[in-house]
């Protein structure tokens, strides 16, 4: 359903545990990320009524999720901080082709790509995270996650037809197995 | 209360009688660049929780009301479509100093003088309009702007202290008015 073509092991789960103040706060920024790319879309396809639509719902939960996570480290006592980002996100961009209607189709599949690496992570996080209360957190966004997934995908379909954007959707799945698989030295939500 | 050093007059509300469509797809423009202001303020001054709160809140307002405004076109049956810039926007943004923490100072303020300057609008809209249907939906979004432009003048204090924001903003009004007085070829909603 998330179109994956790998599971997180626990080579990430371990910089998770050693490092969860530096993923709770790229995390945030993770959400912030999210918002930004919903609008940006929303920008680039502004005729498109559903993609709007739809955008303006996504950069609405991504926003407050962000919120979510910046209370979390308030309570928690953590400082919010800029991060370098990791080298996932300009990885997979660099995969964009630059011609429409072509680039469309990409922009959406990566952003849903995006959103499913987050959600197949946050059900690990909910599942083997010793601290109960993150376990509970990680669970309350899983299926915000999953949703936003499939309406990329769904969304994609307007730019090219259904068996050209599943084809295209694994071979994007395929690079960004590879991605994830080659990790990342500094701990991030999507090393 | 809006901090404006000018009217709207006669002559841009003829603009608006002569291409009210015009105006009407230059708004749902604004709505979708307003959203697009507050989160690129949210990314630049992300450690400032405050902020971050309330841009939250005046993106997820800024799309509702895009949402509306192409709801209002498409009833009415005006196709939504790209148009050239009033060159209001650009003229002010070119009054940003580059030094912070003087630019973030500037980029609210400017904010908050285009919510003013809508703000306005809205009110000679609901006042003027022939068309009930728009004096009613104008009269719907002009305390959200209101609302908005205190809130950027608010913000403005974390990064000076209250009487230099309060004399920028003076300045930057004056120069706001000035660009309205010049007026636009082109009918905007800022022309
Ligand atoms: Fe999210
Ligand atoms: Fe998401
Ligand atoms: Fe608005
Ligand atoms: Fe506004």
């Amino acid at each position: 359903m998330l179109h994956l073509k790998s599971e997180s092991g626990q080579l990430w789960l371990d910089q998770v545990e050693k490092q969860t103040d530096l993923i709770l706060i790229d995390h945030a920024h993770c959400e912030k990320k999210a918002a930004g790319t919903a609008l940006n879309l929303m920008f680039a396809y502004i005729e498109d009524e559903e993609l709007c639509r739809e955008m303006t719902e996504i950069v609405n939960e991504e926003l407050e999720h962000f919120q979510m996570v910046r209370q979390l480290l308030k309570r928690r006592g953590i400082k919010f901080c800029r991060l370098k980002p990791g080298n996932y996100g300009s990885q997979l961009h660099a995969l964009i082709r630059s011609q429409e209607p072509q680039r469309a189709v990409d922009r959406l599949l990566i952003a849903g790509l995006i959103e499913a690496r987050s959600c197949e992570r946050f059900d690990q996080l909910r599942k083997h995270l010793p601290d109960a209360e993150l376990r509970d957190f990680y669970d309350s966004l899983f299926e915000s996650e999953a949703r936003h997934h499939a309406v990329y995908v769904r969304l994609a379909k307007h730019y090219a037809p259904d068996a050209e954007v599943m084809s295209r959707l694994d071979e994007l799945a395929t690079a960004e197995a590879a991605i994830i698989a080659a990790g990342d030295e500094n701990a991030r939500m999507h090393s």
